[in-house]
């Protein structure tokens, strides 16, 4: 009944024995080695972009503030939503890694809708040199909210974006999990729909540590690599790396991990449904539920060793009838047991 | 016959048992898991260092900034070896994390003297604010010319560091070959011979890639969190990187890899003196030669597929009895058989 | 008919000649001339401390973010107002010189509330390293909008800061304004409000360009004078930076020029008060107004060469009785004549 | 007797006539003015260069680390003397306002020799990712040391740079020294030698605390007005350092007031030849001399008045006949009759 977090679950025993294959003998570092050069074209394969600069790294945050870094001058501002990752979650990495640039946040709840980013662009950089540039806009999908993002939302947003001339980051933290809600390609979610550079996650996916970033126009990354070494970000042992993202992309395990982890997520939005106590906020077709629930029933199933993280609120005081909202995320390896044990105590 | 680096061997099989282990369903994101909290006390344990604040990263060039952004304000300067790792091979990562710090050089052709040292420190700082503060000193055991400090050479320069109340971060990617070489405990060459930050490397000693960070005092330790998850290199699967440093430390698998590495270097040390030829820079007592060879002699070693690399030059044109020097790292997985063919193919 | 700013006006004789005065032969450089030490005291002496750390900078901007850069980390979060001048004019240099500190705003239109600041910190810095640590509050005092707060209110912001051990910084680029708004001392308006660092503006005020900053703990201003240096503030030729402020300082010649620019505002107040289509939005006690006149007005006032900024919207088309909010600022060489004019040419 | 900087100077009395000029009623600020119009136009005009992107800034720092951040990446390196003001006298500003670009020295002990330059760019950014890529060169013209680069040699030096691809800045803190004592244009002293970004000094040689900045070709200059602003350099009242500018330029004052400065040195030196005990260390044909006297000298001179500054050592101990070296730098307002009463104490 763990629903703290996809970062909490196990990785698949493909990975395990991908990294036990590429345990062979010696290998040249920092990348240039076979296995880390094959995965980078297994990556352009699936992305359908040939043309495509493909970089390896081992935690979500660094592969998007490297890319931001890349993308954005010290000068200049990043237009994302309030509840973004860059946000709320990376203590001041993107600032960090750009120099010192702005987070100019687009005003909303979690998605950001064409109105509002056109809105807040051209609110922004029109004060001559006293305020920041216009830098670069960047999308989260699935947000951090569980929300996807349709095909249409998305070409709406890097349209105003390419209206302006900026160009589009996209979080992929849960890359896979919006594909499969989707039911869409990878290119399909991203350049196809003017993202520039994209993060295809999979550490939150069931990989040990291994995120890529993708940009589908290689004059944009010219100053990636550099910035990843100056990061402390390009491993010598890369091919630790790229044997995980390799179990990854074979048989398309990263679709069937993704595809498993929102079908937990679909079990527990129906049996949560049942009740009439609960009200689910947002539509849970990734692997992400924020849902409101009696305090009396986190109690219960809080002490019956459910893990999961509340919005605020305490659970062990006030009103047993307060409704407190709780973050439910699943993972490709909960069994339908585990979902319905969870219900069985949480629900009366 | 690869020689290039230590970087670029496999890994034991423990490491691999371990992994395989902590894979055992959820835990909790972060460092927060039971199995983290455990290897850093055993860490703690190591050193005999109950109070220290220990952290791990999954590289050395992390391991080191990070460190240096705890110790040293942007305004200030880092005094240390023209040919240390920080200054040559990290692409301005020192530079980046402590906000802009100098590397201040102390004049020498590797390990620095106590005269250089003292001097270097006395002509910085005296500026008033025209001249950075002096703020850290870094030193690195074993050298990057594969000299070893020994702990008399450590202790004369911490002391000086000491004179003038700086700190002393010791880069220990090769932590483990140093201790070997010297004979001597983890604490012996890092807090009682006055170094207040110890890297204690695992990832050129074995590990895909993980190092520890032991503050000596937690006190000067208080930024490194914030500074490690600023800088992308908090990982949400940390059990992944304590299992390798679990591993590591079982048994004390680090001195034992770091004895069969050294052990190789002697042999190949050995093997290379046959010759009046060779000329061996380094005292090889870890693991790493730098040693001159005439040009066709490398191009023999180069043509039967020994892999190394040259300090300048280039194999292929000029006279063949020019000397070239290469540099030898030898590493846990290196066999008495791989080094006879080299020296088999490489000396006449 | 000039209101687009106060640093848009000329400087008082008095102040030449003060530069007149100070340009007699040799003074050493870099702020350790005579004149600079006894301009540095007479700060302490206005303020009534007598221990406080006092630094002159050439323009608001420097002054303000070398103070917060001195105050926090960049790891941190700063606490202010969505119209702050740091957050909204100064092209990212708190960001700069904060190493990448977040500016994190206090939901409102203008002046920071209690309540508001108080919920603003209580939801960050709550995240473990997930979100950057609360490191310092903000305030302008005249606000960006033309508002005063009062002692009791500045004391209020300043006692949540303190309830959570946060250092206030006062951006004073209008601390005169506001003093003579509030009729208080220098000394009331800052450390007896709160306040720990305080910036007593001189170039909104008729200086060329001279700030100063106001440390009334030493400690707290550590390493200030080598982040002015390091950001290329420290003047060679201090002595004509503090011949400015010794000219401002004499006989209350700050004061008195405050108390023209609020009297000029007062009196263009009170002239836009005679038309029920005019709208003040702001209470002007200062020397600031923002008021919304109907379109066509707008066009005749500029026609005949009045100058000020409005904001948003256009003189040129739409409908003449569209209201458009402008921003009239008021200087200390303002004649009464010159608003006269204005409001005979603005108002039917 | 005062020779321990330029920058301790006054200014001449036509600096005051046109800041009084420019007192005149309102002005647009932040540069929009039509005088710091017209002044970049003259300088545009001076430097024949009716292209040019001309900027000004108050200090010779800023003036230098604003050129640097706009010429280098975070990941590249500036390559510059060991005694070059942005490596000894900045306080880490260049690492600062780049960003964290590494200054990579030449050898040597004050100019650049092209053979040193060229070996120091070969050995660096031929790393990879793992050192820093070459950015920039800097030359200083006077240098440090009070000598001057010939025409040939600064062409030599950019023709180096150029090779590699690297824009050269030039620090001019004494550009008109060096063009007096050249005998030649500013046009042929910069772009005509091959320099890309120009510091055109005015501070050192006789104004309150103005710098122009030009870059010969704009498209490199694009960032530099953002840049200038988030570094707080960019003056509200930009009139007022336009107004020195103006008389710096008028009749050549810049051109007179070197003149005088130089034969100020050159009459000092041929004093100070009077002894065959004094020892000149540079060719002072600009405006500074290194020397050293005998130890009982200097305490002599010192007794009377004089001021200068002594490389190390110091006055009031051991062998009087110990030889000191002392820096001795004259300014235009220094007269025959205070450099012979200067000679007539110091020289017995």
């Amino acid at each position: 009944m763990h629903f703290a977090s996809d970062n909490s679950g196990p990785v698949p025993t493909q990975v395990l024995e991908s990294l036990a294959r590429a345990n062979d003998g010696y290998a040249m570092a920092y990348g240039t080695d076979p296995l880390t050069e094959a995965v980078e074209q297994k990556l352009r394969n699936l992305f359908e972009a040939p043309e495509a600069a493909v970089y390896l790294t081992a935690t979500g945050t660094s592969a998007n503030v490297i890319a931001l870094g890349t993308l954005v001058q010290p000068y200049q501002a990043v237009f994302c939503s309030p509840v973004a990752h860059i946000q709320e979650d990376e203590c001041n990495a993107p600032e960090f890694y750009t120099g010192g640039a702005k987070l100019v946040l687009v005003p909303g709840t979690d998605r950001m809708t064409s109105d509002a980013l056109r809105a807040t662009i051209e609110n922004e950089g029109n004060r001559g040199v006293h305020g920041p540039e216009r830098g670069a806009v960047s999308i989260t999908n699935v947000t951090e909210r569980g929300n996807v993002y349709t095909l249409a939302e998305l070409r709406a947003l890097t349209g105003i974006a390419k209206e302006y001339g900026l160009p589009v980051h996209l979080d992929g933290a849960r890359f896979a999990n919006a594909c499969v809600a989707l039911n869409c390609t990878p290119a399909e979610m991203s350049w196809k729909a003017g993202v520039d550079v994209a993060v295809f996650g999979g550490t939150k996916n069931g990989l040990m540590g291994v995120e890529a970033v993708i940009f589908f126009d290689p004059d944009m990354a010219r100053s990636f690599a550099h910035r990843r070494k100056r990061g402390g970000h390009l491993f010598s042992k890369t091919r630790f790396l790229a044997a995980q993202m390799d179990a990854y992309l074979a048989d398309n395990l990263w679709r069937d991990l993704a595809t498993r982890a929102n079908a937990a997520c679909a079990r527990l939005a129906q049996g949560l449904r049942q009740s009439n106590r609960v009200v689910i906020e947002n539509d849970p077709t990734a692997n992400m539920i924020y849902a409101s629930l009696p305090r009396a029933w986190h109690q219960r199933a809080t002490a019956a060793g459910a893990r999961y993280h509340l919005s605020g609120g305490t659970l062990y005081n006030g009103d047993p009838d307060t409704l407190l909202t709780a973050r439910f995320v699943t993972d490709w390896s909960m069994t339908d047991a585990q979902i319905d044990a969870f219900l069985d105590v949480a629900l009366p």
